[in-house]
Order: C-alpha cells, then structure tokens, then sequence
C-alpha cells in the first residue's frame, strides 16, 4: 500500500481552445476527452486515462493535483491521516470527471487543493505491452515523457512538509532553511517511486502554482524544446541551465494563460533512505540557476 | 517497509590487483576498503559504504548479491516469507565483512545466493549534503552512478520469479514468454523504486552470471564509455546499442577475469502499477538488440 | 577558383517509388522534381537543387557523382588536367538532367564515373536567408543536413588518389598502407572545405559503391536515426559506433535496392596544411569499428 | 595559395600565473612554451605550436590576431592587397614570437592589429598520425578542439568586411543590417574552410575584443563546460543557450582579466557559394539570443 506517484493536475486556462493547441501541438500531450469546460489530455509514456486537465476559468493557475494510491483501500486509511493532522477533507464522486473513479479532496495547509485516487481508466501507451518498440509511431511537439511535478507557493512549508512525510509518508530530498536554521523555506518531496520530486513548496503568498514540469529524456531534448518554444514565440523564462537542486536540466516557459511550465531532465534517483540535502537560504540561487547564481526576478514573481 | 533496492554483489575475479585496477581506473570506482582477500568499491553517486565488493578466487562469477530492505526488522519479516516459499536460508553475522551488520543469506530456486541486509556504513558522496556541487570535484574512468542491476542465468526463471514478486513483494516490468504461452524464459524485476529492473533472470545454467550493469548518464556517457574501453584495449562484446527490453542505451563488455559488465542509460521509470511488458521468445533477439535484430552468440554463451 | 565538394551522387535504383519512399519518408530528403526515368531530391540543410538522383535501373549501384566548382571557368581548367592525367572525358550538355547546367563528365582510374559541374539551380532552404529560423518548421525522417561523401571499391587507389590530389588539387586526410609502405589500400579526400571527406576510395573490384554518407548533427542523431531505421525495418549493418578513421560517429543500413547508407556525425575539422593520418593495414579494424576492433564481412563484401 | 583560418590570437592579461592557471585548468589548453612576458598555449585537437599568447599588460584586451596562409609566398600576395586597399603594414620578423616566423602585421579600419603569417612550428596532437586513437589519453578542464574565432568591436563594420572579402578574399556567411538596410552593423566572416566564422565585426568603439571563442564538440560538451565554469566559480554571462546567427549553441564567460571567452559548438558547414543570411538590426537579439529574445546589457557594453 502507499502513495505512488503525483497522477494528475487541473490547470485552470482563460482560453480552453487556445491552450488545447498549446498543450497538444508545442508541448505535445494527446486529447483523449473533454467533459464539460474541461479537456483531459496524457503523455505518450504514460498509462493511466490522463495526467492533465484543462479548466476553463477567469484566472489561471492549479484547481488541484491529485497522488495516485496503489489500492482503492488506501483512499480509507489516507482519509484517517489526514483528518488526524486537522485538513479538511471530502469525497469526490465517482463520475465528477471523466474516467475517474472516486477520490478524496483535502485542503493543504497552504491553500493548495489536493487530492488522492485509485480509480482511473488505463488507456495504455501507443507501443503497447506485446513485443513493443521503444516509441511511438510519430510523436509531435516537445512530447515529454510524463507530468513530473508541481511546485507550489505557500506561507506554511513546515507544515505542509510535515503532512507530506508524516500523514502521507512521503519522502524529502531537499530543503532550503533559512540561514538561522529556523524556518524551512523551501522543500521537495517524493513518493517511493526513484524521483528527486514528485512535489516541491517554496515560501510565499498561499495557494499559488509556481509551475507544472513535464520529463524530457536528456539535455538535448531540452535543447530540442528551446529551440521549438521559439520557433512558435512562447515565451522562454530560464533558457537551458542546471539545477544545483535535484540535479536537473531545464527551462521554464508560460502557457498561454501565464501558467509557468517546466521542461526538465536529468535529476538523480532516490530511495527511502536518501538523506535530505539542505540549503542554506543564501543560497538559493546557487542551487536552483547553477551557472547563473543570480535569481531571476519573474521567476520568483509571477504566480499563478 | 520493504526492499528498496540491489544495493551490492560480490564478484569472483582471478586476479585482485588487476581487477582493481579495471574497476577504478577505467570503470571508475572508488576503493573505500580492504579485508582478508576482498576489495570494497562505491560509485560516486551512492551514499552507502559500498555496492561491489572483489574477492578474488579460483574461478569468475558472482558470490552472490543483496538488496537493501527499509528497516532492520524487515529481515525478520521476509525470513519468514523467503522460508515459507521453501528456500534454505541462514543469518550472516555482523563483521563478516567490511562495513556490514547483520544479514540473511539464501539460496535462490536458480542456485544463486542472495542476500537481504538493512545495516551498513554510510559514506556519502564527495558533494556532500550542505549546499552541494552537481558533481565531485573531479571524476575517473566511465564514472558510473551506482551498481544498476545483475542479470542472473538460471532454469526455472518462472519460480524464481514467484519468489521475488511474492515473497520479497517486487515487480515485474517485463517478461519473455515461449510462443506458447507456457514457460517463462525471461523475467526483469525491480523493487518499489522507479528502476526498469534491480534484478533479471534469463533461462540456462543454474547459478551463473550473465552481467553486472552500471548506470551512466546519457547515450552521450555510452559512447565516451565505449571510446574509453576501446582506449585501453577493454573488450566490447556489443558496441552502443538500444534495448528495445526496457529501452535503455548500452554497451556490454568484460571485466579482466571475463565477468560480463554493462554500461546503460535511459530506461524508463516503474510504478507498482506499471503493466508487465510481454515479449515473445521468437523476438528476443528484436527486444535486446533492437538495432541489429540479431543474437550474438557470445552473448548466449558466455557466462560466469 | 576550385573545387568545393561533393555537389551530387546518381543512384541505380530497382524500384524508384519505393526508393523514393524511402528516402524521402525514412531518410527525409526532399523530392524536388522528376524527369525521364529520374528523381531529383535535396536534404533541408543545402542550397542547391538537388544533391541526390534516383534513377530506375537493372542493378543497383552509382550511375556517377559530381563535384561543384567555384566558377563555370573553373570546367575548362580541370577539363585538360584531368585529360593531361589521362583520363577520358566528355562534356555534359546542359538539360541532360533537370535543373543542371554544362558538366563534364571522365572516367576515374578505377572505373567510375565522375563530374564537374558549377551551373545548377539554387533552390534554398526553408529557414531562408533573412532573420532565419535555425530549423525548418517541420521535418521528416533521419533528416539529414547534406549528401556527405561517397566511399568507392576500386583496384589502383594509388592512381586515383594522385588524380584527386594533383590534376584535381584535392587533399588527403587519410590513408591506409599495406605493411610493407609499399601500396596504398585506402585513401580519403577532401576539397578545400573543412571536411575530413568528400570521397574515399578502398580497394577492391573496379567501379563499384560502398556507401553514400549522410550528414547528421550529433551522437544523438545517430542514435535517433538507428531507432528510426529500426522501426521501420531497414536492415542495419553497422549498428552506432565509432569510427578511429575520421573521427566520426556512425552507422551503416541498406536503401532497398541494397546501395549501402551511412548516417554520420562528428569527425574533424581539415584544413590544406593538415597532416595526412596513416594507418597500417593490420588495424583497418581498429580504425573503421574502434570499439568492435574486428571486420565485419558483410561491410567488405556487400558492394554495388 | 590563400588564407586558410584564424590561427592565433594575442590576448592581454592582468595576473599572468592567474590567467594560464585558467586557461590551462580550466579552459584546458596545454602550455607549449614561454618567452619574455609571454605564455604560449595550444588546443588539444591543433597541429601548430600554439594558437593563444597570453601577453601581461596593464590593461586586458586583443594585442593581436593572426591568420594563417597556404604558403610562404602567399605574404608577399597579400601584402600588396592590404596596402592597395589602404592599410598601414609591416614585416614582424622571425624570432620575435616563440616557434613563429616572419609575419606581416597590419592595422584595421577597426583599429585592431591583424597578422597574416605562415611559418610556425608543428607540434602534432598527442594521438599522433600513425593508426591514431580518437582522443588523447586523458585530457583536462573544458578541452576545446581548437581557437574558433574572434568576434571584435569597431566602427566601420562596412569597410573592415571589404578589407576582408576583397583584399583577404575571404567570405561573409552573416550581416547584421540597419532598418533601412543603409548601414552594415554586424559582419561574420570565414576562410575557405567551412566554419561558420574565423572572425565577425559588431559595430562599436573601434579597436575592442568582444570575445575570444573555443570549439566544443556538441551541446553535451557545452553544459559540462558550463558545469565546470560554475563549479570553479568563473563568472559566466550567458548560460547554454542557441544562437540563430550561425546556428550555434554556445556560453560566454569571463577569464581572470575580464577578456570574454565562448564555447561554442554547432554551426553549419559554409562554401564559397553560400548565400550570405542578412539579418535587420530589429531582431539582433533573436538572432544572437535565439531563446531569450532579448539582449544582455553587459553583452553590449563588457568589452576589453
């Protein structure tokens, strides 16, 4: 039993079409349904019905994410746990979303709306499970291997850390402390699943998206995605550069409604008994633009 | 709890000195100790005191291997399970060898000897846990990240198979089946870490080796591997090629006493929930060389 | 004034929409006219019209290849060179084939058929010459920059090597001596253009292709235009490797009449006063499969 | 006969121990010899003695650039040419530069200090001519294959381009137009021998180095050396990034004395026929910063 993995995010969009173009024709993600005001679409790596939805509303930025359990029972003994650390929590019904089964919803102590699920329909990848070939056909656009992570704003990172490894026994990679050694200002969590983070905070005003990040396989697919971002003018934030932090390769870029993305690579693995890393606050930069070491005025700024 | 991970293998090899020489110079390990006829050797990457230890002997091959389990009390637990699915199992007292504590040692249904342990000395890595560079200072030889997987030869790959995803509770990400469906010839196994395989069995002689793989980088890596191997006269028995079996990079080639090595990148990451890839034996050949299509026979036969 | 590079190779094709096919979808060159018999296409990355021809024949193999000189004036001058070396020669008149203007055409010392052009059309590329995109908007297919170099069989290299360095003044950057010095075995050319070839020539049988090479950008490429090539069943002789001779990194396929491809990246930069690099017989092994070190018999057989 | 590249360049430093420390260590030239005040250096992948002097002075920037000619006699050629054309010009003689022979040495419209020279001292690559391994045994810091090109700042961008296509009769691959397509701003310049640029004029105060370039294999290689800078705490300007100009991927970074250098690898292969790509001055940033868009003030202003 246990949490496996970040599954799933809800993007509120100001433009449903325009960001079902941008999702699907630059970034490369597959519809594969639309409900009411909102578009499902997954990655060519991934198995499950979707990993991204689409909301249209008057406002960007993330309606919720949701962490997939390995069994249906799990959802009981999540829903214990969490009530017991003092979130608010309720069920989602079977059927509120297209090819999703019932869920829980719970409020993070930053604001944040998250939820936890067993139930979705497997749609399979296109190389299938008998004698496959490593890809696709044709893939389009940027085709990122998977949704990889969040990172979240929010004023309360010890807290909310302490929900994540305590009530969800999640796993921290790395944290920024202040320099005081106080107060946790910033701080990457995992399930037990090899990532350097299925989920990130980073201190700040409550209930904001910094950025929803998808995984390319190496350095050159970053490369590869750069070069695509500005052949059809989105706006490129962080050109390619090192994380210090996780060991990544990236670059940050918007979707049409100023929600920021991640394309990343690289990283290194974790296990359960991975130590934490820290960083001292001064150096931040350091950690999260290696060769710049400066930090990037928007990056810190612009929240959705 | 649970089993995290491969986390060493002890290798036969003729000549000590020699074989050290290969493992650091030109594979790139770092030796961490010595005692009565073994050598200690980590990757720069891993945290633990060592994942490959020499022991030099009369004949090549594998001592025997050992993944890492969560908890000290995990050893009682799956003691139980690894005896009541039948195998003969004893304790290995703490100061048997270098670093360790306590671990149970049994023989596997294919005659190898594998081991559980919880208890070793942490290392870490030369980059540190405070505020950390990507990478160490400098590096030698292929530098690899960790010790990634072995592949094992054995008979009854299907029993083998019961034993690591029922008593040891890991999973299988693919499997060679014969045409009709009735015998599995080949299994790749992982533990709950994101990994396309810690552990793999192909159908043959019981207790033999057929490799022991490390993790590099990129494809990138793969090459300047296979030039550095080339450099210094190390034979290539597959020059850089895709698995189409868990789609990573490779190259195999020989250690001094003819131990099978690998150098792999890529591959794509696991859940408990990944569905189990099938392969048909009559597409071996397309699903571990996916470029040449074709068996190589040295690859069949040589085993140690 | 002077010759620039190889400008065009003439293929023998048994089946010319199935040769289009593959070496417009699966190569990714583009079809750029047709006429009695002909096909005309160009890869994305030159200016010229054309740099490969299709022509529909009994056999397979290398109707000819061209060389492009600065200036139309520049035909006259290597006209009595190469009839002063003693080669039989003949002018191409304009309109033979589309696109191309006056040639001449002379018979090689080892049987094949070579020319000198200046007058052909220029198409451009799709990126165009002001404020250009790097990349076109999409491409196809392996996707190669340019028609790199051929590789020729023929019995007296030593002879055609002098025709291309001194009536031709061309250079050599590679050689391949028997043990005793006495004849040469191998030899590789370039013009004035910074490439480590434009031909070569091994010996063996008179007027017969061993390869026509592509140029792609990186290690990476290679690797993408294996899976590619994988994918899609083309027979792959030499799966990615390394070549000591040139530097480069490689592989080697079949097109469907059975004329050898080659996929090629990376070598070294030449320049008129760059040292010619000798090898001894005894490790054309080693210089052509610097990681295999062994011959492989298809790749000495397989001519066309 | 003709010129054949950017041979050497002359770089003035303020710490001379400090700056061959950097271009040794980090940058990872070889130190070849030293005379009075000077350092000579050389790539790995160079046939000639040295291509960088370090010079220590008072004041960092450019002493001087030299080009290299086909032959001895080429100097008397083209000293005729530089003086028609208008340029002030004298004999350096032999022994006045460690391994070098007589130059001419000649000022630009630009005010910066050219050199055309032939003879210089062949020291070979460490893989020697004779069946040579790809690489060098063990190499050090960042290892460019060579000195690239030097890109200068002057005033009259328009004459200094004829100085060099019709007295040097060398070839503009790139030009940078005003609006009004009136005045050239920019100019990137090569020899026959296929380089995207041996050398390019920006327009500014006249006599000023923008920066020094090294060859990198590919865009793998320029996030190692971006790594490395990082690591060593080299300030670097511009992280990895695309440039459109010359289709390059690229860094700058800054030597001890605040001289600019770049990686740099990538680029297309030019001919004498290669259309010259005109850029408006309206989108220099997209063509220098092909990500970003937008120019770094200290790129402008940061000049030695």
């Amino acid at each position: 039993m246990g949490i496996m993995r970040i599954g799933k995010a809800e993007l509120r969009v100001l433009d449903l079409e325009e960001s079902v173009n941008y999702y699907t024709n630059i970034i490369g993600l597959e519809e594969v349904g639309r409900s009411a005001g909102r578009v499902y679409l997954k990655a060519w790596d991934e198995f499950d019905h979707h990993s991204l939805v689409l909301q249209e509303a008057d406002s960007p930025g993330l309606d919720h994410f949701a962490f997939k359990v390995r069994n249906e029972s799990d959802l009981e003994y999540y829903e214990r746990k969490i009530e017991q650390f003092g979130c608010t929590l309720k069920r989602v019904s079977k059927g509120t979303r297209l090819a999703e089964g019932e869920a829980i919803r719970f409020t993070l102590p930053t604001g944040h709306q998250m939820e936890l699920y067993h139930d979705i329909e497997h749609l399979g990848k296109k190389t299938g499970t008998l004698n496959p070939h490593p890809w696709p056909d044709e893939m389009k656009g940027i085709a990122p291997h998977r949704l990889d992570h969040v990172l979240l704003i929010g004023d309360d990172v010890k807290t909310v850390t302490r929900l994540f490894t305590e009530a969800l026994e999640m796993f921290q990679s790395e944290r920024i402390m202040t320099l005081d050694g106080e107060d946790m200002v910033g701080s990457f969590m995992h399930a037990q699943n090899g990532k350097a983070h299925d989920i990130a905070f980073i201190k700040g005003p409550d209930n904001k998206l910094h950025h929803a990040a998808f995984k390319v396989e190496t350095w050159f697919d970053v490369l590869q995605a750069a070069d695509r971002l500005a052949r059809y003018d989105v706006p490129i934030e962080v050109t390619p550069t090192r994380h210090a932090m996780t060991r990544a390769e990236t670059i940050y870029f918007f979707d049409p409604s100023g929600n920021r993305n991640e394309a990343y690579s690289g990283g290194y693995i974790t296990y359960p008994d991975s130590p934490t890393i820290t960083w001292t606050e001064d150096k931040i930069a350091h950690g999260i633009f290696y060769h710049r070491k400066e930090m990037i005025e928007s990056f810190v700024n612009a929240l959705t």
